[in-house]
C-alpha cells in the first residue's frame, strides 16, 4: 500500500513537469512586433504588481490565521499543513498567470502570422499550464503531506490554506477586473465613443490585467480550493469508514493522480488535432478525458473495495458535472431561447432586460439543483456521506482540462485586446474574437462545474466537520440551529452585497480618472498624447486589496462567532444555511451575468435592431450589471460556502472546548 | 373556560361591526362631480370584474382541494375548515376592497372641500375596514370552528384555506398591479410624455384598479393568512404543552381577541386626532395599539400560568416586529443614507443604479435575520416551540391596524389619481400626495411586519407538521433531509422567477395596446377621443388569471410531491430551506424595490439633477425593475413558505401513511 501512496506524488509531479514543458514551449513561440511586445509587458507587469501586492497582505493574513490555528486547536501540524497549502496555491496562481501573460501576445502573433490552428494551440497550452499547476500542486502536496503524516486529520489544514487564499484571490481578482472593465466600458465606449480595447483609452491596460488576475489567477485558486476540499473531505469520511479505512482513503488520492494522467492525455488530443473547430475539439477534449477517468474509476473501485460502490458514486458526480455544465450553456448561449429572449426584451429598455435577465438567472437553478440533489441521492444510497465525498472527487477529477479550457477563454481575449491595441489587421482580430467566443461557451461549462462541485464539496467538508465535532445529528427543530439556518442563509446576500458595492466603489474611482484624463489631455483622443495607463492600474490595484479584506475577514469571523457563542450544532445550522442559499445565489448570479453578457453580443451580431440601436444601449445596461454578478460576487460566494465550512473544520476542537458562550 | 372561549367570535364581531361602521361612514360622505364619480365608478367596476374573475378560477381550486384533503386525510371536518377559512379570507378581501374603492374618491373630494384633516380620517378609514376585517374575521373564524369542534388539529384547514386564497389574491392582483403599472409608465410617461395618472393614457384605469386588487386585497390575504397561520400554529402546540393544554390554546386565542380591541382604540385614536401631521398620527397609533396589546399579554399570561414567560415571548416577537419595520424604513426612505447612494449611483446611469440597489436590498437582509434570530432564542428558551408560536402570534397581534395603515396608502394614491383625472385643482393633487408619501413610509413598515411574521409563522406552522408526522429530529446530516433542503431553498428562485416573467410577458401585452390606441387614435392625446379603458383593464385581467396558474400549482405540488416520493422528514427539509432563503429573497426583492421606487421620488424633488435629468431616466430603469420585486415577487414568496407549510401540515396523515416511495 505505501508504494501506492508514494506513486501519488510521483503523478502531481507528472503534472508539473508537462505545465513546466508547456510553459517553456511558449517562450519559445514569436512574441511579435516592438508594439505588442510593449503592451504585452505592461501587461505582464501590472498582473504581476497586484499580486506581489496581493501576496503582502495574504502574508499578513496566513500568518495570523497560523498563530490562530496553533493556539487555538493546539494542532501545529494542522498549522504548518494551512502554509503549505496557502503557499502551493500561491504557486499554481502564480505560475499559471505568468504563462497566460506570455501566452496571449504570442496567441496574437500565432494569428497573425499561422492562423486560427496555431493561434488555438498556444491559448490552450498558456490554459493548460494552469490547469496542470492546480491539478499538479493539489496531488503532490496532499500526497506529499499524507505520505509524511499518515494523518487524514491535519489534511483539513492544508484545505483551510487553500481556501484563504482562494477567497482573496476570487474576491480581489473579481473587484480588480471588474472595476477596469466597467470604468473603461462607461467612459470609452459608452461616452467617448472609441472601441473596446482601444489604446487611447487610459484602462485599457488595467482592464487586461484584470483579466489575468481574476479570470485566470482568481479562478485557478477557486478551483485549487475545491479541487482539495473534495480530496481531502474524502479522504476524511473514507478514513472513518468501518474495516477499509487505507482503502477509503486510497481510492480518491489514487484516482485523482491517475484523472491527472487522463487530463494529460486530454491535452495532447488537443494539441495534436487543433483544427478549425475549436469548440469541438476543446469539448471532445472535456469529453474523452471523463471517460477515461471513469474506466480508471471502475478499476480503482473494483481493486480496492472487490465492488463497484465507489465507482458509481465518482459516475454520479461526474455525470451531473457534465449536465451542470450542459444546462449552463444552455442559460448562457446565444444559440438558445433565454438568452434570445433577453435580447427581445431589450426592444423595450434596459428595465425588460434587467428583470428578463434576473428572471432567467433564478429560473435556472431548478435544473441544476435537481441534478445535485439526484447526485447526493444516488452516491449516498450507495456509500452513505463517503459516496457524497466521492461524488464531488469525480465531478472535479477533470479539474486540470477544465481549468485548461477556462483559463484559454482570457488568454484569447487578450490576445484580441493586443491585436486591437497595436493595430494588427482586421482578420487577427477575427480569429481572436472566434476563439474567444468559444471560450465563453466552455467557461460557462467551467462555472457549472465550479458551482456544482462546490455545492459536493462544502457538503462533504460539512460532513466531515460533524464527524470532528463528534455530531450524528443536526436537528432543525432545535432554536440554535434554526437560527443557524437563518444567519448561514443570510451570509451569502451580505457577502454579495458587499462585493458589489466594492466594484460599483472601485468602478467609480476609475471612471473619475478616465474621464479627468480625457479631459486635462485632450491630445489622447487625437492621439498625439499618450494617456497615463500606470494610474489606473494602480485605481484598480488599490481598490481591490483594501475591498477584500472585510467579505473576507466576514467569512472567517461569522463561523467562529456563531460556534463560541452558540456552540457546534449551531454552526452546523449555519454552514447549512449557507450551503443551500449560497448555491441558489451563486447559480443565479453567474448565469445572469452570463446571459446579460451573450445577448449583449447577440445583438451586437445584428439581432432585434443591432450595434448602436436603442436595444443595445439596453443590453448593454444588463452587461454591466452582469459584470460584478458573474465574475466577482457569484463565483466568490463557491468559495465563501467551502471556506466557512473549512474554518468550522479546522477549529472543531476550539468549539467543541469551548462549546456555546450563551 | 367555556365561557372565555365564547367571548373570542364576540370579539371578533366587535371587530367587524367596527368596520360595518366605518364602512357607512364613508358611504355618506359626498362622493364629488359627475366625472369623478364616473372614473371612481370605472375603478370599481374593474376591480370588482377581476375579483370576481377571479373567484371563479378560485372556486375551481378551492373545490378540487376540498376533495384531496378530504380523501386524502380521511378528515372531513378538516376539509370543511378548508372551505370555511378560503371562505373568510373571500370576504375580508372582498369588504376592504370594496370599501377602498368607496374611499378613494370621497378621500379626494374632501381634500377639495376640507383640506388635509377630513381627507386623512377618510382614507384611513377606508383602510381600516380592510385591517378590521382581516382581524375580525380570522379571530371570529378560528374562534367558532374551536368553540364548536374542541380540536385544534382540524384548525390546520382553516388555515389552509386562508393560505390558498392568500397565494391566488397576491400573486394575481401582482401581477394585475404591475403589469398595468409598467404599462403605463413606460408608455404614458417615457413615450408619450404624459403626466402619471394622465386621463389620455389608456392604461391608467388599470392602473388604479391595480391598486386596489394588489395593493389593497392582495396584502389584505397576505396578512390574514399570518394572522390566521401564527394562531393556528400557537393553538396546536399550545395544546400540546404538558398539563396546561386548555391554557396554551386560550392564551393567544384570547390575546389576540384584545389585541383587535386595542387596535380598535389605536383607530379611533387616528380619526380623532387627525391633525397636519398625518405620518406622527400613525404611527403613534401603531404604537399606542401595541402597547395595550403588551398589557394584554402580560395580564392572560399571568392569569392563565401565573407566570410571565406567555408574556416574554409576545413581548420579544412584537419588539422585533417594530425593530424590522424601523430597518425596513431605514433601508427604503429616503430620509437615510442607503437611497441617497441609489439615487447618486443614478448619475453614471442606469447598470449602477441597479447594482447599488440590489447591492442595498441584499446588505438590508442583515439586520432583520439577527432580530428575528434573537426573537427565536428569547422565544424558546422561555417556551420552547410554543414560545415561537407565540412570539409570530405577537408580532401580528396589531395585525388589524398594521392592515389599516398599509391600505390607507394605495387608497391616498387613488385619491390622487381620480384628482389629476378628473381635474381638480393642483392642490388638491398636493395634498393627496402629502398622504401618498406618508403611506410609503408607514407601508415600509407593513412590509417588515409581513417579512419578520411570516418567518415566524412558517417556522411555528414547521413545529407543528413535525409534531403532526411524529418527528422529534429533522437531521441535517441525513441525505434526504440535505436534498429537501436543496430543494426548498430552490423554490423561492424558481417562483420569482415565474412571477417576474409574468409580469414582464403581462406588461409586454399592456404596452402593445397602449401603443396600438396612440397610434390607431390620433385623438386620444389632442383630447377630442377617449381611450378605450376597458380593453387595458381586460388584458390585466386575464394575463394575471393566467398567469397566477403555474406559480399556485408549484406552491401545492412541490411539497407534496417530496414528501410523497422521500418522506416526511425529507419535507421537513424542503420547508426549512424553502422557509431560510425564501425569507432572505422576500426581504432583499421588498426592500431594493421600495428603496429603488423612493431614490426616483429623491430625484424628482430635485437632487441629484431633477426630473428630467439622465440621472432621473436611470433612476426609472431601477423603479420600473423594483416594481415586480416589490409588488409581485417579493410579498409573494413570503405566502409561498407559508402555505407550503401548511400543505405539509394539513397533508401529514396522508404523507405518514405513505412514508416515502423511493
Amino acid at each position: 500500500m505505501d508504494s501506492l501512496f508514494f506513486a501519488v506524488p510521483v503523478l502531481g509531479v507528472l503534472g508539473l513537469l508537462f505545465a513546466l514543458f508547456q510553459g517553456q514551449k511558449i517562450l519559445k513561440e514569436d512574441s511579435g512586433n516592438e508594439r505588442m511586445k510593449e503592451i504585452a509587458k505592461a501587461i505582464a507587469e501590472g498582473a504581476e504588481a497586484f499580486l506581489f501586492a496581493e501576496y503582502r497582505i495574504l502574508l499578513f493574513f496566513v500568518c495570523s490565521l497560523f498563530l490562530c490555528i496553533g493556539f487555538g486547536t493546539k494542532s501545529w501540524l494542522s498549522a504548518v499543513a494551512f502554509i503549505f497549502g496557502a503557499l502551493l496555491s500561491t504557486l499554481a496562481g502564480y505560475f499559471g498567470m505568468r504563462s497566460a501573460t506570455s501566452a496571449n501576445v504570442r496567441t496574437a502573433e500565432a494569428a497573425r502570422q499561422y492562423g486560427m490552428k496555431k493561434a488555438l494551440s498556444i491559448a490552450f497550452s498558456g490554459g493548460s499550464v494552469m490547469g496542470m499547476c492546480v491539478a499538479g500542486f493539489g496531488i503532490f502536496g496532499i500526497g506529499l503531506f499524507y505520505m509524511l503524516t499518515k494523518d487524514v486529520g491535519v489534511l483539513s489544514g492544508f484545505s483551510l490554506g487553500a481556501s484563504s487564499i482562494a477567497l482573496f484571490a476570487r474576491v480581489g481578482g473579481g473587484i480588480y477586473t471588474k472595476a477596469a472593465d466597467v470604468g473603461a466600458d462607461l467612459v470609452g465606449k459608452v461616452e467617448a465613443g472609441i472601441p473596446e480595447d482601444d489604446p487611447r483609452n487610459p484602462a485599457v491596460i488595467a482592464d487586461n490585467v484584470g483579466d489575468n488576475v481574476g479570470d485566470v489567477a482568481g479562478m485557478g485558486a477557486d478551483l485549487f480550493e475545491s479541487y482539495v476540499g473534495a480530496l481531502v473531505s474524502a479522504m476524511t469520511l473514507g478514513f472513518l469508514l468501518e474495516g477499509k479505512s487505507i482503502e477509503g482513503v486510497a481510492f480518491p488520492l489514487l484516482l485523482a493522480g491517475l484523472s491527472l494522467l487522463a487530463c494529460v492525455l486530454g491535452s495532447i488530443l488537443v494539441l495534436t488535432l487543433g483544427g478549425d473547430n475549436p469548440s469541438k475539439v476543446l469539448k471532445m477534449a472535456s469529453y474523452s478525458s471523463a471517460a477515461a477517468v471513469l474506466i480508471f474509476a471502475f478499476a480503482l473501485s473494483q481493486y480496492f473495495f472487490r465492488d463497484l460502490h465507489a465507482a458509481f458514486a465518482v459516475t454520479a458526480g461526474l455525470i451531473a458535472g457534465l449536465a451542470i455544465g450542459a444546462v449552463t450553456e444552455y442559460y448562457t448561449s446565444s444559440s438558445y431561447n433565454p438568452v434570445k429572449e433577453i435580447a427581445k426584451q431589450s426592444e423595450t429598455g434596459p428595465a425588460t432586460n434587467i428583470i428578463s435577465g434576473m428572471a432567467i438567472g433564478m429560473r435556472s437553478t431548478a435544473v441544476p439543483i435537481v441534478l445535485i440533489s439526484v447526485a447526493i441521492f444516488i452516491s449516498y444510497s450507495v456509500l452513505g456521506l463517503y459516496g457524497i465525498a466521492l461524488a464531488a472527487v469525480g465531478m472535479l477529477s477533470t479539474t486540470a482540462i477544465t481549468v485548461a479550457v477556462d483559463a484559454y477563454g482570457p488568454i484569447a481575449d487578450n490576445a484580441g485586446g493586443i491585436a486591437e491595441m497595436s493595430g494588427l489587421p482586421e482578420e487577427v482580430r477575427c480569429i481572436t474574437d472566434q476563439l474567444d467566443a468559444v471560450g465563453n461557451t466552455t467557461a460557462a461549462m467551467g462555472k457549472g462545474f465550479a458551482i456544482g462541485s462546490a455545492a459536493l464539496t462544502a457538503l462533504a467538508l460539512f460532513a466531515s466537520y460533524a464527524q470532528a465535532v463528534g455530531l450524528n445529528n443536526i436537528n432543525v427543530l432545535d432554536s440554535r440551529v434554526c437560527i443557524g439556518l437563518f444567519i448561514g442563509a443570510m451570509l451569502p446576500f451580505l457577502f454579495s452585497a458587499f462585493t458589489m458595492s466594492s466594484v460599483s466603489k472601485a468602478a467609480f474611482s476609475m471612471i473619475s480618472e478616465v474621464r479627468r484624463q480625457f479631459r486635462e489631455k485632450p491630445g489622447i483622443m487625437e492621439g498625439t498624447e499618450k494617456p497615463d495607463y500606470k494610474t489606473c492600474v494602480s485605481i484598480s490595484t488599490k481598490a481591490a486589496l483594501r475591498e477584500m479584506i472585510v467579505p473576507g475577514v466576514l467569512a472567517v469571523l461569522a463561523p467562529l462567532g456563531i460556534g463560541l457563542l452558540l456552540g457546534a450544532e449551531s454552526l452546523g445550522g449555519l454552514l447549512a444555511g449557507a450551503l443551500v442559499s449560497g448555491v441558489m445565489m451563486a447559480i443565479f448570479m453567474s448565469n445572469s451575468g452570463g446571459a446579460w453578457d451573450n445577448a449583449k453580443k447577440y445583438v451586437e451580431e445584428g439581432h432585434n435592431g443591432g450595434k448602436g440601436s436603442d436595444t443595445h444601449k439596453a443590453a448593454v445596461v444588463g452587461d454591466t450589471v452582469g459584470d460584478p454578478f458573474k465574475d466577482t460576487s457569484g463565483p466568490s460566494i463557491n468559495i465563501l460556502i467551502k471556506l466557512m465550512t473549512v474554518i468550522a473544520l479546522v477549529f472543531a476542537p476550539l468549539i467543541v472546548a469551548v462549546g456555546g458562550i450563551l
